[in-house]
């Protein structure tokens, strides 16, 4: 293997030969190979693309390189939910334990915030004492005792993709859709899965913002999964504004206890549930839509999918209280109340100035190493179409000073456009991907 | 500056600001950026091409990081030849004492073989004692006491462009017209010139295939001369067969020796004329070709040609005893001849094969650390276009191994082609570029 000659052949538009591909990977991940080369290469790959069995032997050769969730002696079905990332998107936080609730395992390995958006792994962690950093032996214990484990990314699994990873945010090649689909999916399939539902964020907030992307990319992780075996479902959601109201750690947990017991805004409900369909309908728990939305809804109500968190919280070593106590939670000193400037219609809520303020205020990070406060954060009820009144409040600003007050409210003064017209928001639901094709829902 | 910031507007298409690229340039040279962001850069460069101010802030920047020739305080017009490289082409070793004892000074800057194509230093070292790593100042000494000096590239100049070019070899992106332009031209421009001859290989033993882009190389090359004050002019030369016959580093020296005492092949001497000619009427010399062709002549029939290389191989150390008896440089011990197959007409002799086959011998580098042994190589007497009876002598092999012996004839038997049509080789010389456009000489 000549490294330069690979590149020079996908730098000339021509496919790497699998087996060259898969060995170059592993020889990366054991150090063998610079990262300059790679940078090279993936650079290439941005121009050039990779076809379906470069993809698959690049996915492959990155599962390869660690170890996988051995969960063979797990009886139930086994399924997960991807999203790609968006602000105040906290879906999986309710959806591991409403899924797990209904007979399901559910081994869900997450992420920290990027960029703009929150990460699960960061919200678990304002819970006092939860704990994601599990071995893998942990989360498999722990999965067949409770069918539910929510862990961040750990060195065991994938490693290649860390270190690709960390190379891609370095050099400008994060948005390349062969990069994002084998990432994603090696990382998936390392789970065992019996099959995934991925939720694929649309609109200005979203990483790709083109739709045409967007349903490339849903393809892609579609073959991918048939490759491995996990049949995959892919459902297209609004991130044009934010998901729900709360953004920021604590105060998107406590919005999803809200959700299990009943209250919550509609839309974060609405695409948990949406997801959560497809969920049990790869699980072969239901048959149909309806039936899978009446389970979950059951679920709620008789509050044995908020038990099934205590139960993974208990089980991770987190402050169950808080369930009961959100005073338990870690709380901003600082409190301010946004209102609107004008009478119209609420035109925008632009999740990128939503997420950059969030990292304003110190619930985000700018650098990798920057410790986040999980008390602060944004509770915006105001979505796109609605009419408002000069003075009417849209928005809690919880911060750790009067200073950081007034930083937070200029990033929803830059966020939310008040104007005399009718807002136009994307579907929240839009589009469903399956191995079969497209299906425009909305 | 952020350097994933400044490759995203190079990768989307869009030009970097001049004062950013010098920045990153010097901060890279320097050690302040990591190879990996620069090689993705550098590969987004080969996908958008740089225009015509990033090329000037890239050479500029080269520049700034070394030092430069002061030449000053010399009197003469300060006069280079660069060729872009081939395969028996030692132009540079007649030329260089040649113009130089018509009164202009020559700082020649060279390099080492690089892939198939051998490398002026490489050479001139086959010449016992021959220093070619020279400092500045002893450079410039010897311009200021004999009009010419024959040098590696020094650490003092350019260090950035070493520093690329190691990362472009290793990254596929050599080959990528405004950085060879710029890592040529800061080279050129450090040996502080009044005018600077290009010599541009064309056809299958060039680095660069295609017409449009050697016609696209020159005039890059002649815009940066332009911006620095140095006038450029280039010549197409053809490289689709071994320039002169020797090829191999001692070998080479000869048939340089006997170019300059009245002898030697016919198409090196007319490249070198036409060359110096170009050299002569940039230096203000002369005014026409013919007068240059005709001091040139003379200088070569009186002595004085030889009489200035001696000069410099005394400067530089080496043995000038060698231009009176050849036997003195590094003898080869074994011979063969490899004689034509068949009858016909020579149809090709291709450069590459030859370059790879002095590789072979050892007379050239597969990796850097190669030792090379200066005595082997071939004598290639036929050209295409000749017509050749079966068991005729087309060239001598010069090996250190009866079994290398076997190795040199095998490659002559891929790059001679015997056929029975006639064959079309390039013009010797076929255009000449300068600041005012393309001439088409033949």
């Amino acid at each position: 293997m000549i490294v330069p000659r690979l590149i020079e052949r996908k730098r000339d538009g021509h496919a790497l030969d699998p087996a060259e591909l898969r060995e170059l990977v592993l020889a990366y991940a054991e150090g063998q190979v610079p990262d300059y080369q790679i940078a090279s290469l993936l650079m290439a790959v941005y121009f050039r693309g990779l076809d379906r069995a470069e993809m698959n032997a690049l996915t492959s050769a990155m599962l390869e390189s660690g170890k996988r969730l051995d969960l063979s002696r797990l009886a139930l079905p086994r399924i997960d939910k991807h999203s790609t990332g968006g602000v105040g998107d906290k879906v999986s936080i309710v959806l591991a334990p409403l899924i797990a609730s209904l007979g399901v395992a559910v081994p869900m390995m997450s992420g920290r915030g990027l960029g703009h958006t929150g990460g699960t792994v960061d919200k678990l962690e304002s819970i006092p004492g939860f704990r994601t950093a599990l071995s893998l032996a942990e989360a498999e214990q722990q999965l067949r005792k409770i069918g539910c484990a929510m862990l961040s990314q750990t060195s065991e699994i994938v490693p290649a993709d860390r270190k690709l990873y960390a190379l891609r945010d370095a050099t400008a090649t994060v948005e390349v859709i062969p990069l994002i689909a084998s990432s994603i999916m090696s990382k998936k399939i390392a789970e065992s899965l019996t099959g995934l539902v991925l939720d694929i964020k649309r609109g200005s907030g979203a990483f790709l913002p083109k739709l045409d992307d967007e349903l490339a990319l849903a393809a892609a992780m579609i073959d991918l999964g048939g490759q491995h075996d996990v049949p995959v479902v892919a459902l297209l959601t609004a991130m044009d504004r934010p998901l729900g109201w709360a953004c920021g750690n604590a105060l998107e947990i406590a919005e999803c206890v809200e959700i299990l017991t009943g209250g919550g805004p509609a839309d974060l409900l609405e695409v948990i549930l949406a997801l959560g369909a497809e969920m049990l309908q790869l699980a072969a728990v239901c048959s149909t839509q309806a039936a899978a939305r009446e389970m979950m809804r059951d679920a709620i109500a008789s509050g044995k999918a908020l038990s099934k968190l205590e139960e993974i919280i208990v089980a991770q070593g987190g402050d169950n209280r808080i369930l009961r106590d959100l005073s338990r939670m870690p709380q901003a000193r600082h409190r301010g109340t946004f209102e609107a400037k004008r009478d119209g219609v609420v035109q925008q809520v632009e999740p990128r100035a939503v997420g950059y303020g969030v990292i304003a205020l110190g619930g985000g990070r700018r650098n990798m190493e920057d410790e986040i406060d999980p008390s602060v954060g944004f509770v915006l009820t105001a979505k796109p179409g609605d009419k408002v009144v000069k003075g009417q409040p849209l928005a809690t600003i919880y911060a750790r000073s009067a200073s950081d007050l007034s930083a937070g409210a200029s990033a929803l003064e830059q966020a939310i456009v008040i104007g005399d017209t009718s807002a136009e928001p994307l579907p929240l639901v839009s589009h469903r991907v399956t191995v079969k094709g497209v299906e425009v829902i909305a």
